[in-house]
Order: structure tokens, then sequence, then C-alpha cells
């Protein structure tokens, strides 16, 4: 190959990449460095490169403007300056841009369309045999989903007990063929692993951005999730120099996808080998290092994250009581003045653990309990079946019932007028949620029921306005036509 | 009639009556005072009589040993000394005496045979037509409700706009012509009473004191709710005098009958013309004058009451979260340390309000939840129908589906070895029961799923017990033989 590879034109908010050949002796992850400047009229931005094996070195680089660009690329194995010009072409027609906090509670895309989350949570897909990753791919294009939850690292849990497709190291991992879903316990020891913690293995990452290339294909953003507890390799457990040349490896890689959402942790408070300072420290490098600000937060298993921390995005929860779950999220506005996505309301199934049997009309329950109180909620599910593929980490297909109502919410959330929506006091027993800015104050009304079923209800809004009302049933998504109404007092 | 009249025997915790004629001038229900001692080997109990209309007098009394008795009544009318005999017959079959509290969390009759109260709600059946009076005691005989919940004093509220069958003072009640169920609203005030709340209508005590009786002949307890919010003739506003005057001819009427509770109010916090001294002074003439020591609490609306006061037997609670309700029982058990009977978790049915429109299985739910965490609660019903009947207020008959499966909980829960169920910590994901005493320990596990449904659930006891699995369908009603199992880790 060439020497000094880049395109001469690239879409806005895709990623540009210059890939220069350099040594491959000593260890090239630590040894040597690699930054590129990007300028255009209107930005100009500086960003590390990596090392991706067998002498090759990357940089990589998301316009956010249209037009001419200019980029130098210099490393510390030779004097050389590899610069060269390119041209950013429009954004095509499903290009929106990344994701961005808008209007505090609510999401738009960069170029301002609206973005409302319907998550849903494939932890390990991208560690499953290649024809899974395949299917759940095709599964996901057919589906409402527009943000998957998943792992860098793999996944050691119930369910979760084969080996990954790849290691993000090179070393070879512990015994695992004794275990199985009898004798596994979260907090097992083992040994054997040996791992070199400065040595990537690229084929693992290669993969990972392939799959996030995907998920942008299809108009879906990838929730990376940094760090979790469920290991057996020891890749929770590395020091801070490993951690930290871990997370400038993953953002230099990954961030010029403009899918990308930092998550640092799944059930940061299960991971006992990392301080509050250390989540402090990754969120420091992250808002240094990620050039293009992706959105960023940390998801909890117990105790709440203060997600009141500048650098935190937007709140991504799981519930910390059995009973009451989405039922919080307008509190948690609240109190955080934030997007609120419940990225863990239990999930969709009927396997033996108690996060993980809820029917699929509880599950829809709870998704518009969130989103009534102004949130935003995560699917998952996890159905006993005889291939022991379960959606919540392995992905596959879809067996549940509540995806297909989450459909029906996300059109009318669509069609909600205004950006967004937010709570509204009306009477205690019921959720009012209203479009969440004061210009449509009285205009329209979405009144949730939740498990209670009235036969009828009256209404007091003012004296004289008229009002058109619509009957939503979330489950057999139906709406009805009941009539034009006014004051009946 | 003769001036002097008493029965030769009576039935141990039943009701001997002695009646003397006596002056009808002036105000003999404040002028005119009467009080018998009743005598035997066991027990010497004085108790205050009342005037019942018409020139006559009552004093009643409930032995609670057999064998010989004596009494004498003293009358301020007159200087005579009524005495006599009488002989006190074994209780019958059906007859188990007044409910105590037993064992700290649980109830049992005087007799010792446990009481496991699953309770229902007629708020206002004394006060309806006399052929749905009937009507309601069919029903209830063919029900396993074993306590009802009701007013003495009549109720005004959404659905009962009617007047009442008998007003409990003398006098004439304000126009209710103009009312409907869409002017109705909580905080009216009402002009045009004018009532004597020193006079009361005899007729309207008698009609309660029969259903009493009616009740105990089907082995049910009466929970008399002695005041209440929902109120326009004025009996929720009377003077601490005319208050105090009530609660001791209610006392003087009713305390015989073996099967009453007091409750002292209904959403005591929704009464904003009683103080907590009110309450607390109206528990002190209870402990006081009711010489037979019946259960005593109060009901709640948004405040529990400080159910640790020693006047207050058990707990009688609604729920006051709209998401969690019975969730919390094994809390105020631990908080209390009496019975908690989860006495409103909302009703069954359809109507506008929220506390009315729950699915049966909801009501089941809540009611499996309140069991396996120690306690237990009362059923209620609020279905729209073209007669207007609702259960929770009026009786008539039961069109829900939660009423079957409550036999079921029963029937289980009689089944159940040794005297009421504790909470007992397995798993976050899980509600366990097992029996409320230490000798009982490991010998039996009720664990119940709530709304999750795990297809399978893996078990450790311990090492070496065998332990026999049933499966158990709270709606369905059915059980499962399961299987013997032994350690499976």
């Amino acid at each position: 190959m060439s020497k000094f590879i880049y395109p001469k034109t690239v879409e806005k908010w895709c990623v540009f990449e210059v890939t220069v050949k350099g040594p491959s002796d000593g260890n090239p992850f630590i040894d040597y460095k690699m930054r590129g400047t990007f300028h255009s009229k209107n930005e100009t931005k500086t960003v590390e490169g990596f090392y991706d094996g067998d002498g090759i070195y990357k940089v990589r680089f998301m316009p956010s403007f249209e037009g001419k660009y200019r980029f130098a690329v210099e490393v510390n194995f030779s004097d050389k300056v590899y610069e060269g010009e390119f041209t950013v072409t429009p954004a095509s027609k499903n290009n929106h841009g990344p994701v961005r906090v808008a209007n505090t509670y609510h999401f738009a895309y960069e170029d301002g369309t609206p973005y409302y989350p319907i998550g849903t949570t494939c932890y390990a897909w991208v560690h499953q045999k290649m024809e899974l990753q395949e299917k759940t791919l095709e599964t996901l294009k057919d589906s409402v989903f527009n943000k998957v939850r998943f792992c860098i690292f793999p996944k050691h849990y119930l369910y979760n007990l084969n080996e990954p497709l790849t290691y993000p190291y090179e070393g070879t991992p512990c015994d695992s063929s004794f275990l199985n879903e009898e004798n596994f316990s979260f907090s097992q020891e083992f040994k054997g692993n040996s791992w070199d913690f400065k040595r990537f293995n690229p084929k693992h990452f290669q993969l990972i951005e392939k799959r996030i290339q995907d998920l942008m294909d299809l108009g879906i953003e990838a929730d990376l999730i940094l760090w979790h507890p469920y290991d057996r390799w020891g890749f929770s457990k590395m020091s801070k120099e490993e951690d930290d040349l871990y997370l400038n490896y993953v953002i230099a890689r990954f961030a010029a996808y403009r899918n990308v959402w930092w998550s640092l942790a799944n059930e940061y408070d299960l991971l006992k080998t990392k301080t509050l300072q250390d989540w402090e420290r990754f969120a420091s490098i992250i808002c240094e290092k990620d050039p293009y600000n992706h959105l960023r937060s940390i998801h909890n298993c117990m105790a709440l994250y203060d997600f009141s921390r500048p650098w935190v995005t937007h709140c991504s929860i799981q519930r910390i009581d059995v009973y009451k779950t989405t039922e919080y999220v307008d509190e948690w506005r609240t109190r955080f003045k934030k997007p609120v996505i419940f990225d863990e309301l239990g999930y969709e199934g009927d396997i033996d653990q108690g996060w993980g049997n809820l029917t699929g009309q509880e599950v829809v329950r709870r998704f518009w309990e969130a989103v009534c109180r102004g949130g935003y909620a995560t699917h998952g599910e996890t159905f006993v079946n005889p291939e022991n593929i379960l959606w919540w980490s392995h992905g596959g297909k879809l067996r549940g019932e509540s995806a297909e109502r989450l459909k029906f919410l996300y059109k009318i959330l669509c069609e909600t007028p205004g950006h967004g929506l937010r709570p509204h006091r009306l009477s205690w027993d019921e959720v009012v949620a209203v479009p969440d800015t004061p210009l449509n104050m009285g205009e329209y009304y979405l009144i949730y029921y939740g498990f209670n079923r009235p036969s009828f209800r009256r209404f007091y809004f003012d004296d004289n306005t008229k009002y058109k009302v619509e009957i939503i049933d979330t489950w057999n998504m139906t709406i009805t036509d009941a009539g034009i109404y006014k004051v009946i007092r």
C-alpha cells in the first residue's frame, strides 16, 4: 500500500480518514504518536491519530461544514508533515449530524431535526458471531429503535458465558470451559488471564467501528459503554495508566463517527475497582479529547450518579425501585435540569431474573410514563429460547410484544406539536404531558391513565375553548375520534 | 309493655339487654342516665345505658364467660334498682368471640381461632333502601369477606347524592334537589340544615345495630366508621360536646356487639374541623367506655396517623402513593409493630376517579403483596352501571373479578402452617412470606412474583433438605404440583 492515503471528498458529518504507513517495531501504541489538524473557513480542529496494526497509522476527522478543508498530519516517527486538501459535500438525506441536547430536556440532530430517542439494549452484540451480528442489524432495520446501548469490552454474565469473537488486547483469556448457568456467580474470581494491556488488538476495534458505521447507515445512535463490571478477563481492573490509554485509543478511533454517544459505564457503582475520581478523570479526558462534544453520561445500578456534574449531557438512569420506575422521570427532570433517558426500566421477557421478566404491557406502560413525564426510555428483551440468544445481550431477533407498540408511541411523539413534552399537573390520578414550550400552552394535552381504566372522564380547561378529543389505545395502537367538546360544567 | 324486661339466658359473646320503661319528658338523651353492673364469678363490668325513644331505656352487656351472672341497673329517674339473674350458655359453633390482636401482627378470635381479615367496603350500605340492604347481605353471605367497613353518618359524595334512609338526629336536612354528578364538589357549603344535635333519632341507630347483628350472624366483623368528611348535613362539624355525646351514645348502643371494630374516621386528615386533640380525646373516651376493648384504629387520606399511639390496636391504612401501595406493608409492620390492614388500596372498577378504576388483576396483585409482606387488605368495587349502585358505597351485587380470587387467597392463608405470615428476604426480585413464628422457619415459603413472570427459578435453602414445590396461579386459582427438589447447585 501507499504510504499516505486520503480521499478527496467526504460527506458532511461523515468520517474523513488519513492513513500513513509507519514503523511496527517496539510498541507502536505507546511509542509512536500521530496528530492531525483540519482547517476550513469555519473551523479548525486538532485530533489524535491511532495505530491500527500492521504498521498503519490513522487519524480521523468529522467535518461540521461544507466546502474546502486543508489538513496537516504530524507523526513522531518522521519529520514529514502529511498535508492535503479535501472537499466536504452536503449531508445526504438521512444524515442530520450528531445528536445534541436541545431545549434543556430534549434532543435534536445538529441540523435542527428533533431526535426522540427510543433506544434498545444489545450489550454484547458486537462480540457474537458474525452471522448473528448481521441478523441483529436486519432486525434493527425494521424496528423503531434509533439508539442501541452496547459494550466495547466483552461481557461475562448469566447467559453470557461464551468467549467473545475478538479480544481488545493481545494475550490469552482464562479458562472458561467449566462455566455454566448454575455455577455462575457475579463475584467469581478468575485466574489465568494473560493480557498485554499496552497492546490493543486492532481487529476488535475495527469490528466495533464497522458496527458503529452500520448503525449510522440505519440512522441509529451508538450508545457506547466504555466500562462495565461483567468481567472475567480483568478489563474492569486495569491500572489508571492502562485505563487512560484505553480511553484515548477509543476516542481517537470512534469520535469521528457522528452517531457515537459516550456512556462511561453500565452500573458504575458495581465497578468496585473504580472510584468517583476515576469517573471524573475519564470525563475530563473525553471533554478534552473529543472535539465534537458527543453526548456523555454514566449509568447506575443502585445509586444515581450526580447528573448535575457539568460534563453530563443527559441522565442515563436505571430504575432504583422495583415498583416505581419511570414514574420518577419528572422528579429527575426537575432535579437535574437535563434530558432524562430511562436506559434500564426492566426488560420484556420470561427469564428467572426480576429485571428480565416483565410483560410487554408493563414495558409499554413504563415507556408511556417516561414520555408523558417529559423523558425518554430504552427497551430490552430477555426471553428464554432454545438457542439461548437473548436480544438484551446478543441481539438476534425480537420476540416480544412491546417493540411494535413503541413504533406507535414514536409516531405520536413525532406528531406532537412543538419539540418534546413536559409534565403538567391536572389531577393526581393521571399523567398529563403538554408541548415543552410555553407558547403551545393550552393547545394540546396528552393524558395517560397507566394501569387505570376510567370508562369516562370529566375535564375543565376554560369556559370557551372547544377541544377535539382523540382516544389513544396504547396497546391496540388505535386512535379513535371522540368528537368535539366545549365546557361541560 | 312491662316496666322491666330481660331474658333469662344469653349465649356467651352475644348481647344481653335490660329494658326499663321511664320518662320521655325534657330531653331524655341528656337529662336521664342509666347504668348497669354485671357480675359473675369471673368478671364484673359496669356499662352505661341509653335512651331508645318512646320512654324506653336500655343497657347492654356482652358476657365473656359461661355460667351464672347477676346484674343491677340504676337510673337517675327513679330510686329503684333493677336487679336480676341470667345464665350464659356456651358459644354456638360459629361464635368465636370478638377479634383480638394476636402474635403482634395478626388477629385471632377470643377463643383462639385465627382470624385472617379479607375485608370489603360498603361505606353507606346501611343508608340505602331496605331492599338493597337485604341484597347486600345476600351477596356478603356468598362472599369470602369477613369484615365490612361502613359509616354511621350518611355519606355525601360522588355517586352518593341521595338522601339516607334515616338521619341520626331529629331535624330536617338542607335542600339537595339541585345536586348532580356534574355540579358536585367536595368542598361545597350547604345551608338550610336544621338538626338538634342533642336529640338522636333512635330509628337510625336501631337500623345500624340490626345490620351489625346481621353481619355477626354471617361471621362478618363490622368496622364502624365514626366520623368522615363526606358530609352536607353538618354531622362532621358538630361541637366538642355534641361529638362526645354522639360517641358515648354509639358506645352505649353498639359496644356489646362482639363483631364491632371502632374506626375513628375515614380520611381523618380531610376532616378540617377536627384536630389531633379531638381524635385523641375520642380514643380516650372509647378506651374508657368500651369495656370489651374492641379493636380501634383511624384511617388516613394523605398522611398516616401515628399508629404507634397506644390506643391504636392495628394500622388501618390508605395508600399514600399512586404506584406503590401494599408494597409498603412490611415497612409499616417494622415501624408500628402492629397488624397492618391496607383498608384502601384502590377499588376494582371503571369509574372516572383514579382510586376507582383498577383492574381485578391489579387488586388481586395488591392483596397478595399485602399478605406476603405480613399484612392484610380490604376490597372494594366501583363499576359504572345503569342503576348507579356501586358496591363500594351502596352494596348490592359484586361485578368484578377480584372477589372470587380473594376466596382463593383466603383458602391459602387458612392452609398456611402457623398463624399468619411475615416477610422474609431471599432476593430483591420476589416477595417471600414465611410463617410468622421462628419455630416454623425453613418449613414453608410462600414466594410471590407480582407483575413478573419468571419461566423458571433457582433456589438454594440448604444442602440437604428436600422441598415439595407447588406452583400457585393466583388468577386462575390453580395449584400445580411441581415435584420434589433437593439442592441443585
